[in-house]
């Protein structure tokens, strides 16, 4: 009871079913959930692109702007691409959907398992991302950010948990603030840069460790990559939109990519122009605030807000995950009850494995950003890139009008993001993608094995026009006794509502016993007959199983019930203190064909 | 089936009750299991008289003559009073039994909780000093000291659990041959003493660090206490002797004095006579062995018996501690499985729970028998003062043929014992003593609880005049479904053996599946009714639990049978595939009172 008021107050009360409808979206509350995620990215994009080019020397640096036009590239043509997918699939479309409806099972499965990948690594990658914002502006809490990040998550799990429209307005508010902060930042810092005096930087030079090659910017590119993750969210949820669901949801992925578009090239054009190079406990995000206003008020706003976005951003998970877990149960690739709604309408089983997961992952790797990152992207862009070519083979085999078009715009949205899991695959293998390639066929294996469960359970278990309504059988009721007493006539009462043969059996351990159990049984056995067997061995248990089994040797077709009296103690610790003798015997009885277990419990009050 | 496999081939097969009568011990095999704890103690009772009145200097070491005839007079005073209750118990009369049968229930209670401690301890004292013996010898295993106990004693566990008598045979081969050898030392040690030449020993003379005072004298006689430790078992264990059996123990008794008090004698004298004085990393016995002998093959011979001796000597534990907690466990003061016999015909629990906690003793002091000593000798006295002063009280009341005599006999036991308690307890509290003490509190109110558990069940259970045979009652059989397949028909066909109303409920989740499933039950369900609940919470088991309460509420005399259609996968792992619904289900009904619950399983084949 205490478990179930604390679960109360953390969760709320129940929602009926006919709240559901009333838990659709506002285009605004959707832009907090459901854009954070790809907004966020642009606090570590840059970074990462800087971290590599880096390594050619400070010159190489320039490069930056460069590639963040190929980026930017990237955004336009998602953006176009997820639009058509938004209308094409107004029940959410993300990659397992695409796919299993164009490209068939395998493709499917192997987005399925990518976008699961990308979920749990969403939460990881930017808790740590913003614990990070957060240490850089207090740096006595670096040593804590492991700490730090998983208190973050469970505080999002127990948030989730109480549904999806209260996350929105809890989490609608700090988004908006945290995407303000950064367009200020951005803002404010292109006016110093074009009309306010220079800024004077210590220009500590980097050395060059590697040649400035063409195989270097791609790899900035590759890098560069992790700013256009979380893209795909908004189309996985257009059934969360009010009516009309698609235009909702299309108007939406646009004022977000707009907004991510913005502020990723604001902020690296600001970084190459300011010449800030990455440090490995501070952000560049935090470095340019610095710069811009000084370590004062706004400084410190612009990393709660940064911070508050990254965490934030996680919730898009949290979202989309439990979702994409019960498609996935709904089709027999999952456990069923991934299926199931929990009191709070949102699939709560979904959101306690993703929070977990997620605690592992940040432990495992130390709370790094970097460290999580290459897992990220590579993940996010199989996903992609099987999204794109189901819409081509569909395209391809629909037809329909300006599907010349529409072929080409997703036919060049295959093309970069399939390009672009080639780039990061190649460059970033031994860096832990690797690692995701392994996951995606472990899960790929899991997905199957469990389908092929379920198909053969369904085979097993349907009735077919060969089956016929079952005849009756007869029932033998077996009542295991060690003595008379109420617990035992209460059994013995339950027993004869059944209309069986009834047998009370007594294992004969002590000859004088059994005389004295039989003169009790005379006068309270209401006229059940009682079997003493014997028992060579002295072991109770031995001798009932050996009987039972004698039972069902003799007579094939029947049905055996042993009722078993039990003694409920009124405290749990007080079990400890009776014979488990019952135990053993339900242990040893309950695998058995043709046998039914009857507990018929005597509770005590004290 | 495998665990069934090997336990069958660590403990042997189960024997049939008719063996039991030939499990009974020969005095000769007696005296290996039975008296090995007591001569054992000669291997660390001189060491630990020396280790006091080493404290004031080399010379002091001259008293422990006069403190090893203070002993040997506890020996007698124990021996002759020990033989008395042998014959007045042939039952066997260890402190609990003769305690309560004398004294009153709060004696006996303290009684038994000294005598658990103490057979702990013997456990974990013997297998310690064991293991010194052998460090003495082989100096490099020092430091594997703990696990090398560890692995004795789990060896000991498993060779109890096969039984008494193979344990006896097991046993007395390398007990006589610890005895002999030890014997054989104290003979050539006390030849070479008189009659052979001067052993010259590097006197290495210790500066005294405290006053030869009258309280360290008491002291180092409180510490050559540990000497008569064990020789309580012979009594506790009359019963396992061949008949006339108060005969054969009292002889064995007697002969176990005889060695215990001519081997510690012994040994002080030479210890004595030769100037050894206690080391850390050596015992006495292997001084007094390597003086006498040489490093040669006699004294690894004797070192090995000694240590065979010590590790068997748990062994006599392993035999008494059993026999209490089940004497205990028949007067509900221990929970009632211990009186249970194993297969093998002895206790198995009582077996398994004494090795543990002596491994975890033996890890708590690093494998120390110094350490544990103080622990182990006051929780002795204790047990040994209650069956003395049992005695007393019992000649006084009972009288009988030169009951005088006797009562002085047991008064000397008793008051010697008791000046034993008072004394250790006094020069040890501090040392350890305190545990014990707090240990019989703690006991004694868990011995207390459980008895009024017991006692409370007993009053509510029995079956009293007032009692009538119960009124046959209504039945009202409840079977939750969620769709129609084998599994639920198979329900079905076995709720039909119940004599009471049948209803089939469906929660109403959707109302496209409720209609579909309306319509195939129509051909399956053998006639039983089908009652669609509605579900306004989406949650299947709220909506079955009210439904479930609304019936007991409106017809409060019935029974109400749920039968639950379970689908048992044919592989436990892939339980987790299979909706947790029917558990939870059982869980929230699993306290109700008048609901009865079964499970009738759908075996799956793959």
């Amino acid at each position: 009871m205490k478990i179930m008021l604390l679960k109360r107050w953390l969760v709320g009360d129940p929602l009926k079913s006919t709240q559901l409808v009333h838990e659709r979206l506002s285009k605004t509350i959707a832009l907090a959930i459901l854009s954070s995620n790809s907004i966020s990215s642009v606090a570590y994009a840059t970074e990462e692109i800087l971290l590599v080019l880096v390594l050619a020397g400070t010159a190489a640096v320039a490069w930056s702007i460069p590639v963040s036009f190929a980026i930017l590239f990237l955004i336009v043509v998602l953006t176009i691409s997820y639009r058509q997918i938004i209308y094409e699939y107004p029940e959410g479309g993300g990659a397992y959907v695409v796919a299993r409806s164009n490209l068939g099972e395998q493709p499917a499965l192997i987005g399925a398992a990518a976008l699961m990948i990308d979920y749990v690594l969403t939460v990881a990658v930017s808790t740590a991302a913003g614990i990070a914002a957060l240490t850089s502006a207090v740096p006595s809490l670096f040593e804590h950010r492991v700490a730090l990040g998983l208190a973050a998550i469970i505080f999002m799990i127990v948030v989730n948990l109480r549904g999806v429209r209260e996350s929105g307005k809890f989490f609608a508010v700090p988004t908006f603030f945290g995407v303000g902060m950064i367009g200020v930042l951005v803002g404010i810092g292109i006016i110093q840069a074009f009309f306010g005096q220079d800024v004077s930087l210590s220009q500590n030079n980097q050395t060059a460790v590697e040649d400035l090659t063409l195989f270097l910017i791609i790899r900035s590119v590759a890098a560069g990559c992790t700013a256009v993750t979380g893209m795909e969210v908004v189309s996985n949820s257009v059934k969360a939109f009010r009516p009309p669901e698609s235009k909702n949801a299309s108007t939406t992925m646009l004022h977000m990519s707009l907004i991510l578009a913005t502020l990723f090239m604001g902020i690296t054009f600001l970084a190459y122009h300011f010449g800030i190079q990455p440090k490995t406990d501070e952000t560049i995000i935090s470095q340019l605030a610095r710069l811009t206003f000084g370590t004062g008020s706004l400084y410190y706003a612009i990393q709660i807000g940064t911070m508050l976005l990254l965490v934030l951003a996680a919730n898009s998970a949290f979202a989309a995950f439990p979702q994409l877990a019960s498609i996935l149960a709904r089709d027999g690739y999952m456990p069923r009850q991934m299926a199931t709604f929990g009191d709070r309408l949102v699939f709560s089983n979904g959101i306690i494995i993703l929070g977990v997961i997620a605690c592992f992952l940040l432990v495992l790797f130390h709370g790094d950003t970097h460290a999580l990152i290459p897992l990220y992207a590579v993940g996010v862009f199989i996903s992609f890139t099987l999204s794109q070519a189901g819409m081509v083979r569909r395209w391809l085999t629909k037809n329909g009008p300006h599907w010349q078009t529409k072929l080409m715009v997703n036919g060049a949205g295959a093309i970069t993001t399939g390009g672009g899991v080639i780039i990061i695959a190649s460059t970033k293998f031994t860096h832990g993608a690797w690692i995701v390639f392994l996951l995606i066929f472990i899960l790929v294996l899991m997905f199957r094995s469990i389908h092929s469960h379920y198909k053969a359970v369904t085979e097993q278990i349907t009735l077919t026009r060969d089956h016929r309504p079952p005849i009756p059988q007869r029932n033998i009721v077996i009542i295991p006794i060690s003595g008379v007493d109420q617990a035992v006539i209460r059994a013995v009462d339950y027993a004869r509502s059944h209309a069986g043969e009834i047998r009370a059996v007594l294992v004969d351990v002590d000859p004088q016993a059994t005389a004295r159990i039989q003169i009790q049984w005379a006068q309270w056995g209401c006229g059940v007959n009682l079997l003493a067997i014997p028992s060579p061995y002295r072991s109770v248990l031995k001798s009932l199983l050996d009987y039972v089994e004698q039972v069902l040797e003799k007579e094939p077709d029947i049905w055996v019930t042993v009722v078993i009296p039990e003694i409920l103690p009124a405290h749990w610790w007080q079990s400890i203190l009776h014979n488990q003798r019952a135990l053993l015997l339900k242990t040893a009885l309950l695998f058995k064909d043709r046998i039914i277990l009857i507990d018929v419990p005597f509770h005590l009050k004290r």
